[in-house]
Formats: C-alpha cells, structure tokens, sequence
C-alpha cells in the first residue's frame, strides 16, 4: 500500500474541500450569520492550507501510476468520498447547526453521495450558510466529484483510466471509458450550462436567487436536499415543479448523450437504447401513478424525483395505493441511466436483466448456440454479462443485508428496508418511518454510519467498496492499462 | 400444434386423477361420510374410464417424440398440472366441501403445486374425505408428477426427456437429465419409503394414523395443508415438531443424494456443494432467530417449514421481530434445493448468484480473463450461467409483477408481496394478511386465479409457462434429443 499516495489523496481532497468551503462563508455573510461564516472559515483556510503546502512540501508530483494496483485505483475513488463527507462534516458541527459529529458526517455523506436523506427535524432552522453547503455538497458530488479529481490527479501525475474504472459509469466500458476521457471537460461544462439555465428558470418562475441556487444544485445533482420543510411542496407552484421535474429527469440521462447533441450526432443520441427504455419507464409510470391517484402533476413530479433518485417531494406518496407504491420502490431499483448522477442499478443493467431473460430462454431452446446479446447494435461482451449478474446479484444482496441490519436496531418490516433502499440507491426519502414526510433522525448512531457507508457504496456502484477488501485486488495490477494523462487534452 | 397429442394428454390426466380419486373415497367411506364418497365416486368413475377407454379407442399409442417442438413439451408439463388442478378441484364442488369452483381450483392448484395456500377460514369443518383428498393432492404434487407421468407416457410412447427440461431439476443440466434418467424409479421408491417411515413415526410420537398421513403428506410433498387450524401448532408436542422438522428438511435435499446414498457412493453424497449451502443456510437461520425470539424450538419448525416451502406453522411468525421476518423472506426466495419436492429459487441458484458476484469481481481485475467458475469441481457452462442468470431474474420481475398485479385489488403493500412471493415460491403462507393465521379467502376471484397460475409457474420453474408463449419455442425443434423411452429400463 502506497503510504504517499494515500497521503496525497488526503491532502487534495484536503483542499477541495477547503476552497469550497469559501462559498458557503460568503453566503453566510451575505445573510449576517458572522458565527456561520466563521465556522466555514475556520475550517475553509486550514484545508486548504495544509493541502496546498503539504502537496508541494512532500513533492508528490511524481509518476506512480505503472504500478498502481487495481484496488489502489479503487482505494482512491472510495478514500474521496468518506473523507470528503468527514472534512465536510466539521462546519456543521461548529457552527452549532449539526451539534452532533455522526449526524453531520451522514448529512455530509448523504449531500456528496447525492442521496438527500436527512437526519434534520427541522430543516428550516438552519442558518443560510449551511443550507447552501449541505446543498453545495449535491453539485460538487453530482456531476461525480471523479470529473474533478480525475482532471486534478491527472494534472498531479496520476492516470485517470483507472479512477474511470471505478467510478459509475455503467456496464458498457469501453463507450463510457471512451466518453470520459474525451469529454470529461465537456462533460463538466454541460454540467455547468444545465445547473445555470435551472437557476435562471427558477429566478423567472418566481423563485428567489438563495431558493433557485439550492434547489437546482438537488436537481442537477440529483441529491434532493430541500430548504424548507415540505421541500418543493413548500412553493406549491406549477410552474416550478415542472421545471424541477424536467430537470431533474434531464439529469436521470447519461451526459454522454448531451455531449453527443452538442458535437451534433443527434441521431445517434436519439436513438440510444438506455435513453429510449428511460423515457418508456418514465411514461408508463407516470399514466399508471396518475390514473390510480387521480393527479398527474403529483405522478410526474414524483416519478421523475424517484427514478433519478433525488427524492424531492411534493405528495406523501407513502399515502398512495400499494400498487402506485411498488412502481415506485421499483423506481428506487432501477434509478437513472448509466452516465448521469443518478443512483440505483442504472436503467441499462435492467435492460441487461431483460437480455438474461432472454438469453436464458434462448439457451433452453437451443442449447448448443452461443449468446449473441446485443445493446445498440454491438454485442455485449461476455465479462460485461457477468459484471452486470454480478452487480445485479450484489445489489439485492446489498439492500436485503442493509435491511437486515436496520432491522436489527427494531425498526419495523417496510421502513429498514426502505431506509437500506433509499441509501443505497441514493434516493433519501424512502416509505414508512423514513418516508417523504419523515427523516432519519431517530436511527441510532451505529445505523446512521452504517447507512453512510451504504451510501458510498452505492454511489460508488458497490464494487468500490468490495474490492479494497479482496486480497486479490492488491495484487491485480494491470500493467497494459498504464495510461497517458490526457483527461485534460 | 399436434391435437392428438393434447387429447392423449387431457385423457391421461383424467384417468390418474380418476384412479387416484378412489383413495380419498375409500377414505370417506371408512368416516362413514356417504354424500363425500359419493361426491368423490361421481368425479373418479367417469374419469378413469374415459380417460382409458379414450386411450384404447383413439389408439393414440404411437411414437411421436422425433417431431416434438420444446413448447410442446413444455405445454404437456403446464398442461398436465393445469388439468390436474381442473379436475381435482370437482369432488370439493360436489361435496359441497368448498362450493365455490374458482375456492376449489385455488385450493387444488395449491395441492397439486405443494403450496399450501388455502382459502378455507374453517379447515376443521371440511368432511374427512375432503381433507385426505387435499393432502394427498400434495403427496401426488410432491415428488413431481413428472415422476410418474413420465414413466407413464414414456411407456405410452412419448419420450421423457423434453419432459425432465420442462420439469424443475435445477441449473445443472446433464447431472439432473442423467440423475432423472438412470434413477426415476428409484426415487420414487425412496419418495415413497420416506413417507411410510414418517407416517409410522408420527403414529409412534402418539398421531392417530389419519393425522399422520395428512402431516406426512403435507412434509414429505413440502406443501403444507393441515387438518387443524392451529396447523402442527394444533399438537403443541416437541416430538412431533422434531419430527415433522426434519422430514420437511430431508425433502427439501435433492433426491438424487438419497439415491447415490443408496446406491452406496455416500462420499459423493455428501460432498455436495448445494447440499451444504442448503444445511449452513438452516444452521444460521435457526441460530439467529432463535437468539431473537428466545426460542429454539420455534425457530427451528419455522425454517424447515419455510425454507422447504412447506408453509407449516407452530407460531405466528409474522409478530416476530422485522429481522427475523427478513430472514424467513431470504428464505422464502432462496427454497429448497434442485431435485427436492420444494420450491423457491433453489439453493443451487442462491450459489450461483454468489457466483456472479464472484466472476463480476475477477472480470474488474482481470478483464482479458475467461471466467472459470466452477461447482462440485466442474466447470458451469455459460449457457447454464445465462440460463441462471435468466431464472433469477425473472423470478425477482415475476414476483414483483405479481405483488403489482395483487395489490392493484387494494391489499396492502407487504401483504399483496407476501401473497405473490408465497405463491411463486410455492410457501403457502406469507406475512400480513395472508399470515400463518390468515388465508387467502379474502381475495377476489381474479386475483385468485391469477395466484394459482403464479403457483403453477413457480412450481414448474417460470420458463414452462414463459416458453409456451414464445412463437420461438413452437418452430424449435430438437432432433438431436430424441429420446430412447428408457425411464422405466
């Protein structure tokens, strides 16, 4: 295990979170809370401090990424996370918003994971300055802090093709490894572009500036952090869940598709399968929630919060009829596309269970021919099958022992599975106790680190998080893979 | 589609059921309960002699097995438990037993699948020969009717084994053919000296002997029907608990380890990777509710009764706490092993599933690798792992489908799961209102029919009844398998 380049990741993330820190003391003072701006300044100038002058004082500059092994690229990606969500913790709970340490790391870890799940029972009482943190934390961790980090490290002398690798990016990997190296930056500035033209649209909505920044940085992010109580249900406004609900699904799609819309291949954009299943799911639930509910306003906001796994509310749907329930806790499984920042299993491995289906039909009809399944045209490699079965199976086992546990701590039968759902999947609110009216505040602390590192496990699609502790991992190292840092050419 | 055949089927079928008729007759004739003989008679007369005059008179004796589409095969399999359910469900009509001919189809199906879901709200008032009738419906279910019709039409001339694909062996294709193949005889021979040992047992623990058959067949068919309300409950006896415990559990191991047992390779038997999966899955379970609910005597009747789908009860599990509940749902999926008379996923498929994670994990580290997974020292052939692959997935979609489906009448979420999972899994009971102390009765006729076709999908492994839709399946045919009728040799 390489102790300096552990070292290094400490001291990067140390001064990511640092400097972003700065823009929450702004707000803060902006709205006269000199104790809040302090508190994120006390922290902001010591991060990024100590980042900045230990990355040139221990010259970390150097090459190391030949002989990289897989689970240290897989280390990395995971050590981000967790200490992004510590360091961003430490605000909260000097500013006396989040007294507790192991409340704030779980909002934290549920603002940078995108989940939205919250420990707080009164949301509104928190200074104006933490609220755009918590939400900050969605944008920076939405977009997959990876197209920032991976820019950086590459810059720092760390190959980024490995980090890919780990990060989301859904089963076909040689299309996403492809995308990202040649559009991260684009990626990035599309990213931009949308959270942008969402605030603008939210300003002339009726929407003031404070409101349209945190709740596009939820939906854009796909985190679902709210600043009032009801959170969008606060507004009460047409106009206003419907651009939030367009957004919010905008970003349910995998951003390779905008890239391709933007270098002018519309046709191939269009016509990619994920997007098409995406658009059909979204479709058939929002008519089948609307008719049983009797109002499609509430069915497409809420289908379109839920399939991205935002978890914005405006209806408590845990009241709705069971059947509307189950297409929502399937919602909460299948999650947004492979690519976007959306959590859950990603709509191109439901696909992939659909080919299983098929292919498993095929195989008792005619047992002697190979599998010939393809995905937009192009067949699907036989490690790529088995990657999807893998997660596909570690998923469910995930969610079912995540309940499992929950239960443990005596919550009843729906809710511990809702709550392990909900966090893995990155959605936050979820049914029962911790369903869209209620948080996650009763939880004990064990649960609540527990629910945590759920979090980050399924953001980081589980695999991550498995592999630090396979032995096999730290020996794999992938010589042919030693890449060329041109993420930023 | 070949019409004689069909009618060779639906005339076989009314004889067995008519044959087997007279049992529960006699039966009812020994309780001097005159009007259900009779009931019993009237069905079973009519039938045995049209279905071997119809035989006879047709000469439909002759070989057809060379041009055999698979969905033709897989129609006889779902038409015969079909047919079975049809018929079988007269006498309960006729006797006045269970008026109503959907109740009696539903409860029937649930026989004949080894279920053991019942619509009755009062099963102590049914007639003594109606009860035998029910339970030996699970004991003719049991071991597979596949046993004996394939012995019976293999002797009338259509060859077995396109019916051992269409019938539940599990994912190791050539083992379970040859298993089913060499020793279809001998296991039932073994299915049938089980029983006896059980019924002499109960009787020794202090049963009277029509107690003992009603519980012998219910355990050893892993169905379920009791003739108390109370179930095994009813006896409050430990002995009888132990007793029905492990007989449950023994039918829930492949019958071919009893065979190879027999046979004398007992080395082989038990190195059996399945079957030790299967008793490490009841040892964990046992342990960890019993520490939940303090009793170890409750914990172990209801993970042999649940992991077997058989569906006994000697306790309302479903006030147990939500992690011991979730335990009994794994178990409920997970089943019993492949080649035994339970239903469920199979253990086989829980091991595979391990096994995707597993080559999902080597395919991140070692992507240019072929995958080498093996079970019992052999290599899985891909076509098996797609077709796993496949099964899994539509298990979790047709359960999910299913639940969707039942709780569009208005049941409440966990319980229009429960019902759907219960039934596909062939359990019998599930959790809430179709709980150890509840039954299906509640339900309206539709959902009720729609439960029994699940049952028979789940009994006979989802793809039986998939395939026979599939245009596909009807133009494929398999040449190369026509089979020597060797079943009986």
């Amino acid at each position: 295990m390489p102790k300096k380049l552990i070292l290094k990741i400490i001291l990067i993330i140390m001064s990511i979170v640092g400097i972003a820190m700065f823009l929450p003391a702004a707000v803060a003072l902006i709205y006269h809370e000199t104790w809040t701006a302090l508190s994120f300044i006390i922290c902001a100038v010591p991060l990024t401090l100590l980042g900045i002058i230990g990355i040139n004082r221990f010259s970390l500059g150097m090459h190391i990424e030949d002989n990289l092994s897989i689970a240290e690229g897989f280390l990395i990606v995971g050590l981000t996370w967790l200490l992004m969500s510590l360091f961003g913790a430490l605000p909260f709970v000097i500013s006396g918003d989040i007294p507790f340490f192991i409340d704030a790391f779980f909002e934290t870890a549920s603002g940078f994971t995108t989940t939205g799940a919250s420990i707080l029972t009164d949301v509104e009482a928190l200074s104006q300055g933490a609220l755009f943190w918590r939400s900050f934390t969605h944008w920076i961790g939405g977009m997959g802090i990876l197209v920032l980090t991976t820019a950086l490290l590459t810059k720092l002398g760390i190959g980024g093709q490995r980090l890919v690798n780990a990060e989301s990016t859904g089963p076909i990997k040689d299309k996403s490894a492809a995308t990202y190296k040649k559009s991260a930056a684009l990626l990035y500035r599309i990213y931009l572009v949308i959270t942008i033209a969402e605030i603008i649209i939210l300003c002339l909505c009726g929407m003031n500036l404070f409101d349209s920044c945190i709740h596009s940085f939820g939906s854009v992010g796909t985190g679902g952090f709210s600043n009032y109580a009801k959170s969008v249900g606060a507004f009460n406004s047409l106009p206003i869940e419907i651009v939030i609900g367009i957004f919010t699904l905008m970003c349910g799609v995998n951003f390779g598709i905008y890239a391709l819309i933007v270098q002018g291949d519309i046709k191939k954009a269009l016509s990619n399968t994920e997007l098409k299943v995406y658009l059909a799911i979204v479709a058939f639930s929002v008519i089948f929630i609307g008719i049983q509910i009797h109002s499609f306003r509430d069915s497409f906001f809420t289908v379109s919060s839920i399939i991205t796994t935002t978890g914005y509310a405006t209806a408590d749907y845990d009241l709705w009829p069971a059947a509307s329930k189950y297409i929502l806790m399937l919602l909460m499984f299948i999650g947004g596309c492979a690519g976007s920042t959306g959590g859950g299993m990603k709509v191109i491995r439901i696909v992939m269970l659909f080919k299983f289906i098929r292919e498993g039909m095929k195989a008792r009809l005619h047992p002697n021919l190979m599998y010939t399944a393809k995905i937009d045209g192009r067949k699907i490699d036989q490690d790529i099958m088995m990657q999807s079965a893998g997660f596909i199976s570690l998923y469910l086992g995930l969610t079912f022992v995540g309940a499992l546990i929950v239960a443990l701590s005596g919550i009843d039968f729906t809710s511990s599975f809702a709550a392990s759902l909900a966090c893995i999947s990155n959605i936050g609110p979820g049914f029962g106790m911790v369903g869209p009216t209620c948080n996650f505040s009763f939880l004990p602390p064990l649960i609540k680190v527990f629910l945590s590192v759920l979090m980050i496990a399924g953001r980081l699609e589980l695999y991550t998080i498995i592999l630090m502790f396979n032995p096999d991992a730290w020996r794999a190292r992938k010589k042919h893979m030693a890449v060329q840092p041109d993420i930023l050419k």
